[in-house]
């Protein structure tokens, strides 16, 4: 009886045995190219939309991607914009990645300023570049596009300055692996990965295994019991501040994914909130609860009383640059302040590693309810912007931003440029669901160009509204190509030139009359004319030169409806710029400049 | 006696010690800023143009060039078109060097790609980048263009990665070397240099001693010995070959300044000569012992019989990419081999290091003197390119270059982008004194708009006659914008826009009728009017879609003068490429492609 027992279950065994072979094999039978594993575990990102510029040691992945039944190439006009591009689409695809396809040393490096960008200011990106085959990599002939000594490394090298993973696919075996790694990593830590793909491994086979498996972006789990500490420790700070406290959002609630957490957190408690200029729309700015924007000495004066004369600061994921923080002039000691990141977690001046926000702020919120009362007794500044009255017609920056600010819609998706724009929109509440796309510390100019394709695309996609974006004559100039991209692929951004005569933030900071920082003047209405739609077809241009020709168009309900792609050129004065601004760059200029010209 | 004689002497001793001192003294107390110590020695290199964009860390150092004397601030639409600028500028203007100033982060990153193109192509460039001050290097605060991890040396380690020097200025006692060794090596190496320059050290002031000094390229010397050896045995090559040589210059006879030595040697041995596809016009193209280009298997059959069965090939300055030789093609056994190269010599398979061919030439030139009788009589075939009579009106590749080739004038500047147009200009003569400018190892599209710029302004400067740019529509499309900055600046190119209605190049190396490879079709002829020239003032545009439209046209003598910028859209069909483009994207994509293809 036993050893009937023992021999059923050993034939069970082997039948379980059997089956779980004969699945290995089935799976480890499911051959895929390298490139479309790539393309499938991007599919799986949600990804959409690729960016880059074909080059001839990427022609035979870019042919994968055409032939791919979800997957869409636009070609940009150059690999910088295509950089752009993929981080203005990641950032408004939330959860997914950018993506851009290069080639080999000329492609990659003039889209490395791009790269950097997004690893500065958080974004995750793939880049992925076409290079050289396996032998060619280990022969090192004279071949186009290399250095021509032979250093085949030279372009990864550096990329590691500027990325936060980088491999050089170089065979078979563990091609998938180092695919999940650069991904992981990248949505993980929300950084921008480099792959290099040699042409030979494009098409070369491997098992399709790993891909049952789907890639995972879950932060690594806080210990339970230090967690639970920090938690107490915090809810200590708030029981001494006896709840009078605020909490200041920034970038990294974004870029690490807690907009969530912390509105839930927000509407839960009744804590008064507001916003670093990097945060600005993680919390709906039309939320009652929200007061508007804290930028150190910059700040409104109603708002700025009330963020330092709170007894404590509940900051989360703070990002501390010098254009996010009025040029580092905090008025808020650090034993007022508990900070969450998305790895540690700082309580005044005690600093937890490996306790991250994402988990913690759910267990915070339910230990602060206690608070509710009195929280929501604290009075919030109301975030107003009134369109003032002036004497004069001239579209001045006082004038313009509140005017916009009444234009805009829930779900809109509003793109600033570096320069005035990023400095005049921080002053006017957005509407709700309304997203910002910025690049406040990276602050490369041009890039709204770009990012605006990137943005634009990826609205469609996860269903907000019109992209509407604020760029300067001189900004726009550096990658103006890309318009015609936007004809191309009839997205329709709405594109208001601030056309000021030249780089007016640069006169702000030194130079204001210095030749330098004049441009050439274009003429901006004729430019989707010239970059592919003659017949203005699929879009329109507009020139208003004061505030009625403005007010009238932002209140034409067809050019609200932004059906077409629409250039607004607005002629402002060469040296008007924004409140904010004009503080900053006094600011920045002593640091930078003046104190350098007095010691001459 | 001898007591007085000492006496005085020691008495003169003690009076030219003192004047030394005093010159030393006075010549201390010459001082000077560091930023005007950098401009001065640009100015003794006979630098006139400064190519760049502003950014807040370098604006202080702008002021100094835009109040120079002597220089011009040449301010570009972006970073990498006026690295581009920098490149064609030094290109044309030898024994000077390309200036390109950027600023921290997010420009010099995005010049990066150009900085690199200059490595490759061994061009002389000066790469300075205006920095955060010296204090905020030793603090790190998280500036704007700052990665937002405190790594200020991320920048200058990417640099590294393309140039032959780097180094961050950081203190007045070492700037003025730091600034020489730089300039040293570039111009010595031909190589680009990447100089960080902090915004507190452009006033810092510091001696102006070693002005006194000027930077000097000449390379080491050759150890005499060595090299009495070398040519001894050159010599004995040629004897035994008896005297059935030719000569092949390449890329680095004119990179390392080795034209006017060559010259030398070929009108006083009278070998005949054949240049590689980057050696075009080092030696003047309607020079009687000139014969052509050899490009391995891509030669033309009577070329190439001619180079390949001489018995002794002196190789002069060879740079040996993929499309310099027909994809290492070279039919020529190395016993038959002399190179000749900056740093070394090769005799057959003996290397001879610290040998170089500047120093070199004219002994060898006086040793083969025998030679001349005999080397006059090696047939040489006449380098013509005839107009082809064709069936139809349709501007062809094969008709199109040879037409061009007959309004080439002597002292032109031809600038050819990479793609078609680097290919249809090898079989062309080129008349003499004529510069061809074109990046054939690094190939970087859109590279040659920016190149044009820098190397119409370095023509007006050294006496050349008139630019004269062909690029593809597709390549344009990259960096369209410096367009607006050749109208600015009143330089006058003749710019001839290939449209073919997308990547032609890749096409015939892969993909040839994918999606990935067309482009938008602009209006080309409307592109000064809005880039700067409402009025057409200073500038003129046509399009031609015959032979006879296109002949018309180059007949035509104001055409010809080109008194203005002037843009001729040539429409071509999208897949037709000059012979030599044919065969070698067919040899290119056997290595790269289709040999994955077949293993599929």
């Amino acid at each position: 009886m036993a050893s009937q027992t023992t021999a059923a279950l050993q034939a069970e065994v082997n039948r379980l045995q059997l089956q779980v072979d004969t699945l290995k094999a089935e799976q480890g039978n499911e051959h895929i190219s390298i490139g479309n594993y790539i393309l499938a575990r991007l599919a799986q990102l949600g990804v959409t939309n690729v960016f880059g510029v074909p080059g001839d040691f990427n022609l035979g992945f870019l042919d994968l991607i055409e032939d791919h039944p979800t997957l869409n190439w636009v070609g940009n006009c150059n690999e910088l914009n295509a950089a752009y591009a993929a981080d203005g689409y990641a950032r408004v695809k939330e959860h997914s990645i950018g993506v851009v396809v290069t080639t080999f040393g000329v492609g990659e490096l003039s889209a490395i300023n791009g790269i950097a960008g997004a690893f500065s200011e958080m974004v995750p990106v793939l880049h992925l570049v076409g290079a050289p085959s396996t032998s060619q990599h280990a022969e090192k002939p004279m071949l186009h596009h290399t250095l021509g000594d032979g250093r085949y490394d030279a372009y990864i090298k550096a990329a590691k300055q500027v990325t936060a993973f980088q491999s050089l696919l170089s065979n078979k075996n563990d091609a998938a692996s180092q695919i999940d790694r650069a991904l992981t990593e990248s949505i993980t830590l929300a950084r921008p990965v480099y792959l290099s793909l040699p042409t030979d491994l494009v098409h070369t086979q491997i098992s399709s295994d790993r891909l049952h498996i789907p890639l995972s972006s879950t932060p690594p789990r806080n210990d339970p019991s230090v967690e639970a500490f920090v938690i107490d420790l915090i809810v200590q700070r708030f029981a001494e501040a006896e709840g009078d406290a605020i909490v200041l959002v920034d970038a990294c609630a974004i870029r690490h994914d807690v907009r969530q957490e912390i509105n839930d957190f927000l509407r839960k408690t009744g804590f008064p909130v507001y916003a670093a200029p990097m945060g600005k729309t993680a919390v709906d700015e039309s939320f009652e609860r929200y007061g508007g924007i804290y930028l150190g000495t910059i700040t409104q004066p109603d708002i700025k009383e009330k963020v330092e004369s709170a007894k404590l600061i509940l900051s989360v994921g703070c990002l501390r640059s010098d254009f996010n923080t009025g040029n580092f002039s905090y008025n808020i000691p650090i034993r007022r302040t508990i900070e969450l990141h998305s790895d540690h977690t700082k309580v005044q001046f005690a600093t937890f590693p490996a306790i991250g926000m994402k988990q913690l702020i759910p267990k915070l919120t339910e230990r602060l309810l206690f608070y509710r009362a009195s929280a929501s007794k604290i009075e919030v500044p109301r975030f107003i912007a009134t369109v003032p009255e002036e004497a004069h017609d001239i579209i001045s920056h006082t004038w313009f931003w509140p005017r916009v600010g009444k234009f805009f819609k829930p779900r809109d998706v509003i793109v600033t440029e570096t320069g005035t724009a990023n400095f005049g929109i921080l002053d006017v509440p957005l509407p709700e669901k309304s997203v910002l796309v910025s690049q406040v510390l990276w602050g490369s100019i041009g890039w709204s160009v770009g990012s605006a394709l990137g943005a634009a695309l990826a609205a469609q996609e996860v269903g907000l509204g019109r992209t509407i974006l604020f760029v300067g004559d001189g900004s726009l100039q550096l990658t103006v190509q890309e318009l015609s991209v936007m004809i191309r692929l009839n997205v329709k951004p709405i594109i208001f030139v601030l056309n000021n005569s030249g780089y007016t933030i640069e006169r702000y900071i030194h130079g204001k009359h210095r030749k330098y920082n004049d441009i050439s003047n274009w003429d901006w209405p004729s430019l989707f004319k010239v970059l592919g739609d003659p017949e203005e077809k699929f879009s329109k241009t507009y020139t208003v030169h004061n505030k009625q020709e403005l007010s009238q168009l932002l209140e034409d309900t067809t050019f609200a409806q932004a059906d077409k792609i629409q250039l607004v050129e607005v002629i402002m004065d060469k040296l008007d710029a924004p409140r904010a601004l004009q503080v900053q760059a006094e600011l920045s200029g002593k640091t930078n400049f003046y104190e350098v010209a007095a010691a001459v």
